[in-house]
């Protein structure tokens, strides 16, 4: 662990206080434009529009097509020792359906209570251009930036980002980097800032499991036609037992357990577990009982029913033996395992204990987890510090999957997650909202976090 | 075994050949009347037009109502140490839809290629109208019948049979019968007669698995909320296992095997299993293996899965950890398992192994068998073969399940199922139909059992 020597970021701090309602002028702009991935509505413009927005504050910006929505990727180099931070958001937003649900319209962003009202302001228009704004922060009072600079924008992260892992692979030399900042999502529900450090992995399957040709009367046929329902009963009871131990052959093979420094972390994490069980209507949480509650989502990969479909379910009774049967799984990855060698022991287990199943891949994307004692964590916790006046908690991975790995993999990179959104941003829903003190917040956090790598001896020996 | 002497058939069967153009055109007025018990249409005007038929043929008739649709019961007593038969039947009919689908009208019988083609006509106007012919032809070429007689016709039984249950327990002494004759369903589907001995008996239930209260992001909650489609996997792994065994405690306690003269019949029933399993699309029957192909559905009780529904069941893949979950099962039960003690076993099994799992019953019927040593066996086989000129195959059970055990406890009767339609009567369907040859076979059939079951020395000790 370094200890860095800390920058002065009073006249940054004051630039932001004196300009926040130019800034905040500027996000409403933004906003105003759709760029609704999933209907391709509007993301020329916006792409365009927020790449000059960067051209103008000094950055080195291009818009590149990748058989999509387009990239905007902006650079600012500044010498070669110093570390290279890219900051990565998205400028495509969620289609605003139920229009009629938003107390104002989606794209005529409204302020109220200290919040700014529109769609794509949290996720993730008002996050990256606070981002962007902490840059043109750092320029205007220093004429320069701490540290190298790159941002990537994408335009169909809404749509499951089909064109990045083929753009990040034919870009990976213009996109190098030490260290990638991800500000998505939402702060910790108390309201104190996050950083988490990765993702678990994901693969989804489908199970197909079938008997006879058509589906026929249990009367006259159970006890001769094999029902399929059964099938999958007993090939999933051979894949997960009661206990909750994942019985797949060689399924934890891969598994690293956490870090001391991890575990640590963890245990410093708030939660209230009976408000958690009582939240949720559960008097028990999932087997097995004697996991910690952060352990649950982040030590460990699991093996999810998503849903089971197979014979007559309408009302009353109908004495059927159906004749097909579907099982649809996903299963969360943690380091080390890979979405391909698991997908590859499914395979062979059900090969083994149901030979006529079949099993069909939804595709997969491996976890990443940045080392808690990596060089940058300091830094960046100082900036978080500095900029909010309060520590972040450290989470070592999320539950939740994201395509982290992409990057992780092919750049090299560490990923670290710093989200500036409040906890009822309400993305994806009506009324999505940001409140202003966390895009200024986040502001200063981005510059306060890029001086304080700056000031990190060596960092460049990681590249 | 008894061995009865042969009554004289001669004069009923020239008796039914000589009126065999006016039995038809009768019965053909009987299909032109609609009575649709899923409808209420043309019930009564029916059951009134059929009791009619059988007073005018010297029976002692009665209109009785059930709070659904009315019974018609007529009698016929000739001396008290003869035995009771009771002929059982249906005067109501599946509903004709789809009506395009009809060749000509459903309620406009016509005859092609030998075979009347009219909604009701083989389910099961012909089959129990060829009963009536039958006593109708004893009465007029004896005056009398061989023995006691009893009809019973119901009037909802294509809807369930609702009311039956409570009917037969409140006119169980008016009721009393030694035999009851089911002439319904088909007969083998070699053409070859069938003597059925006995039914499955029939348990539904639901099984409703809760999780937490909402449908929960599979990334941040698996781990944490228990899943309710595993807790149905594993609950249903405990009630059979792969090698298809019953695992519900005591489930197999009250299972009477077969005996050895049930053994040997099954043995001679005649099925091409490499034939029967190209038609189905199998490679191999159920498990378990080694079982024989009449045994499956005849000597074992069954837990057959109708029904799993929960979670996500689309296109693709959705990373939801489900709510909710339900199962629904029939058990086809053999002598002499009851719904009411396998229902309490299902319950203690659910309680112990998964407490938080409801059982919801929808009901069930016993199974009844009758032994095939019965001393009525061998007379309604010699009549079967009088009127036939073939023997019949004996069944000791079928696998689909009926409402007789409402007979065989209430009324202490012994019930033979001997069908008289053809096995591509097509019921239920559009174009349903019966040959003409097989109704009336059917009249000589029942003339014949009767007359044979009348020269039945000591038959009345029975009752």
């Amino acid at each position: 662990m370094q200890t860095p020597s800390a920058p002065d970021l009073n006249p940054v701090f004051s630039y932001i206080d004196t300009h926040s309602q130019q800034f905040l002028a500027r996000l409403i702009e933004y906003l105003r434009r759709p760029s609704i991935s999933a209907y391709g509505e509007g993301i020329d413009a916006v792409a365009e529009y927020i790449a000059e927005e960067m051209r103008h504050m000094g950055l080195s910006v291009r818009v590149m097509p990748t058989g999509g929505c387009p990239m905007v990727f902006g650079e600012y180099h500044v010498r070669p020792d110093a570390p290279t931070v890219l900051l990565y958001g998205h400028y495509d937003v969620q289609p605003p359906d139920p229009v009629e649900a938003w107390t104002s319209p989606p794209f005529e962003p409204a302020v109220r209570d200290g919040r700014i009202y529109a769609r794509g302001v949290g996720d993730n228009k008002g996050q990256h251009f606070a981002q962007l704004m902490a840059l043109e922060t750092l320029l205007a009072c220093r004429s320069t930036l701490p540290c190298n600079v790159k941002v990537l924008l994408e335009g169909e992260e809404e749509i499951g980002s089909p064109h990045t892992p083929l753009f990040i692979r034919a870009h990976r030399d213009e996109l190098q980097a030490d260290l990638m900042i991800v500000s998505d999502g939402p702060v910790h529900e108390s309201g104190r800032p996050l950083m988490s450090f990765g993702v678990r992995g994901l693969l989804s399957i489908e199970l197909h499991a079938r008997g006879a040709n058509r589906d026929l009367h249990s009367g006259h046929w159970g006890g001769i036609a094999p029902n399929p329902l059964w099938t999958l009963v007993h090939l999933l009871a051979t894949m997960k037992n009661e206990r909750g131990e994942i019985t797949i052959d060689g399924f934890y093979d891969h598994v690293e357990p956490l870090t001391g420094q991890e575990r640590q972390a963890l245990a410093s994490l708030p939660v209230d577990v009976s408000r958690v069980k009582q939240s949720l209507g559960i008097q028990h949480f999932d087997e097995p009982q004697e996991r910690g509650y952060f352990e649950r989502v982040m030590a460990y990969p699991t093996l999810t029913i998503n849903g089971i479909h197979g014979g007559y379910g309408g009302p009353g009774t109908k004495t059927v033996l159906p004749h097909e049967a579907i099982a649809k799984c996903d299963m969360r990855l943690v380091k080390a395992q890979t979405a391909d060698d698991i997908l590859a022991k499914v395979k062979a287990h059900v090969q083994h204990h149901a030979p006529s199943v079949s099993v069909i891949s939804h595709g997969g994307v491996d976890p990443a987890r940045t080392p808690l004692d990596s060089p940058f964590t300091e830094p960046l916790r100082q900036g978080i510090i500095a900029a909010q006046g309060v520590a972040p908690l450290l989470e070592p991975t999320v539950g939740a999957s994201m395509a982290s790995s992409v990057f992780t993999q092919h750049l090299g990179v560490q990923i670290v997650y710093i989200p500036y959104a409040n906890a009822d941003e309400a993305n994806h829903a009506p009324n999505e909202n940001m409140e202003i003190s966390r895009f200024l917040g986040g502001i200063k956090t981005g510059a306060a976090m890029l001086s304080f790598l700056g000031v990190l001896p060596g960092a460049s020996s990681t590249e």
